[in-house]
């Protein structure tokens, strides 16, 4: 039972009616609050398929989904397949470290490549900040940004924002509090965008050399001298990973010297709302940005954010390839 | 067409009930006989599938497997993909060298991200002993010992027990010869308790700095002085791998030497029963630990073993699910 | 619905009568006008399945196929990995680097143990001259050589025929002119092999380090000496890729030498028929052996080769597999 063939243009026009208008998911930027929610309620109702016991559906099946993954992320790059097994639809992975690429291909000629072989979807990560774009600038497929380079990682600030929403209820009207390396993390750039648009008031905190220069007010945070100015009163603490593997000596004096001053335990938690959450993006360093007591704590989300990454990329990869089927098996 | 969502109590009833009452597999340590039986029985008839035209059957449709290997594997990790596809079942692999665990995530943190997935079942290769023990204690899903450190590797014994049962037509009352590093082979641990559990007896050999000390008594098999005299009159000559990309220098003089002292060759084989068979767990060391003439004569059934431990992971996966349906395209 | 199993003898009748009777895909050399052609025009139908909208036809169903790949290759794999998904093969990937083999098993025993798991059909691009032949002579699967060392690499030939055929609308009488590494260069091999089936002229060129010395009467090409003499009057102009980080420092003087005396430029064009295409299959060095311009010009198919693989790699594996069924949803 195959449908008829869609033109093109008949394609957009229902992309226009439809929910969810985008064709690719580049970054939070340009999304609107309204985009936002379709793809957050989207993923409360993927969140009930893994609750079955047969765990997919057919949404997605025979269509050919390409993870390109030119950066390291086993987390990421798993979610995603998972994500993509759930609907059914075929993965095919290509795992690209820095090295390969030295074979000489510039990067538009080995995505030129991916799309000749005229995949549906491309999920990219890579560690070029607007290596989605130009894809989808020049590709016909689908484009999902799984995290460029220091720009954005979409899908981690929905993942995140659901979890903030099943736990608060709500959001609008919050206080979270950003904690880290800020200048370099794409996962702070998107929770920003994203909690701006909700109306949510955003702190960061993290040493000098990681704050963004200029950009705050861009960005539309509030920079805190300290870790515990930044978690006075808020809402929600997110906690981000300490990059040892990526970064120089001079960034920051020695391990116990930043868990001294930007590590999340008990003692500063204290100074947050009692009801306040404690998020993470993982891979954890306990003990670093984060005491162990803390990410096992009553507080921590953390494997909820896990659980509901599977759920985030489920619902954009059903709303991106403007699957009408209902989800079920 | 779904089937009721059962309660966890439900399904532990269920469990009861089966002939395969656990719900992972960490080692044979813990089998009874007969649920080796059960497992061995299962395979038998998986083997039948491997045989049809089109080698596949929908049992475990629907049901995720994640394939963790934290140590370079690819003869099992492949075994465990074929048995995992002829089920129907949806595969995500994740392999992990010791240098990206260099990441800083403890092991917990990694097992439970995956759990947060919401697989069915995970397959765990690890380095590290007791690994798997500490994955089920912790975790929702089915899991199955791929082989941990030194300690264990369960489907390994069972994939050498189905070969030997066809081969000498049962399992109790053999000789059996096991050759090599055995102080750091859990190849040799689980084989050496599962043929302990059909009366089989045990005889081990191997340069003194291989032994194991103290522990021969704990396995229950009897250290031989020399390869001869383990081979002495056994129906069954297992010779395990030498892991020269594991060694230091110091555990043996020189290949040449192993070879002469601890490498099976025709001559050695004359010692054992004329229809003795020869196994090996692979990749093997031609010349080294066993002579290529040996291991390509027809005393050797070591592709067999290769071709029932797909038979044999087939059959795991199948009794672990709990799935009733019977194996049937 | 499954079919009667069919013995090894029936089998082998129904491929006498077959369009296309051979077991394995080893190399062009071997093959009939007839062959060849054969699989172009089953490619054209496999190209219309990617058009549709469900790209995927459930041809190999149930069929598994593995794809062992002893040498880096992303593109190829992947090639072959889409055309499996879109024929609903089963898939499994071995990717085994050069030093993985440090751990001592030969080349026939890793072979062996591939086949032992019963696999329907082995994908096989290794860098020993000779390895798929010497598998499908131990082996019972079918079995594909993607690229086996400087030997033969046929799907990579048969995608450049269906190319050109498309551009040029026949394959014969054409002159070809094969330019770079001639004397390492499967590619070169078997595209030579094949357009001499069909009565085309094949002239190389490149640096006299890397022409075939007393091998160009063998493959029946003419050699050149220089690029510009090379494409005089051509219908097709075939860049091959300069294997930088394969090649001693020795066989050319620097990149720019290499560059201005054989890469390929809108001048030297120029000296190729007006409607001459320009093809290479990839990945590219910009500014090496091709200029940007000429590579993204309107006489380049290079995008058209890529996706030309897919629909030649999905026509090989249903020619091999011997499956009946009319390719459809």
């Amino acid at each position: 039972m195959q449908a008829e063939p869609r033109t093109a243009e008949s394609r957009d026009d229902e992309r226009e009616r439809a929910p969810f208008p985008h064709k690719h998911l580049l970054g939070i930027e340009g999304l609107t609050r309204r985009h936002v929610e379709t793809i957050l309620d989207t993923a409360e109702a993927m969140r009930g398929i893994s609750d079955r016991r047969i765990k997919k559906v057919q949404t997605l099946r025979g269509r050919m989904v390409v993870n390109a993954f030119f950066e390291n992320s086993t987390r990421t790059r798993i979610s995603f397949e998972v994500a993509e097994k759930r609907l059914s639809a075929d993965s095919v992975n290509i795992q690209v470290s820095g090295s390969a690429m030295a074979k000489g291909e510039t990067l538009l000629d080995t995505l030129r490549n991916i799309e000749a072989m005229r995949p549906d979807m491309v999920v990219l990560r890579h560690w070029c900040s607007g290596a989605p774009h130009f894809l989808a600038h020049h590709l016909q497929s689908n484009v999902i940004n799984a995290g460029d380079g220091n720009h954005e990682h979409p899908t981690q600030a929905l993942l995140d924002a659901i979890t903030i929403r099943r736990a608060k209820g709500r959001l609008d009207g919050l206080d979270v509090a950003i904690c880290g390396d800020i200048a370099h993390s794409r996962v702070a750039r998107s929770n920003a965008h994203l909690l701006r648009l909700f109306g949510s008031r955003v702190r960061v905190s993290g040493p000098g050399t990681m704050m963004p220069r200029g950009a705050a007010e861009a960005l539309g945070v509030r920079v805190c001298r300290s870790l515990a100015e930044a978690v006075e009163g808020v809402d929600v603490v997110m906690m981000l990973r300490i990059q040892k593997e990526r970064m120089g000596a001079d960034m920051y004096p020695s391990d116990r010297e930043y868990a001294r001053q930007f590590g999340l335990t008990r003692e500063v938690l204290r100074h947050a709302k009692r009801d306040a959450i404690v998020m993470h993006p993982g891979p954890m360093n306990r003990g670093l940005e984060i005491a162990p007591d803390v990410a096992d704590g009553d507080r921590s989300v953390i494997l909820d954010q896990v659980e509901n990454g599977v759920a985030i990329r489920m619902a954009v990869l059903y709303l991106l390839s403007g699957a009408s089927e209902v989800p079920a098996e």
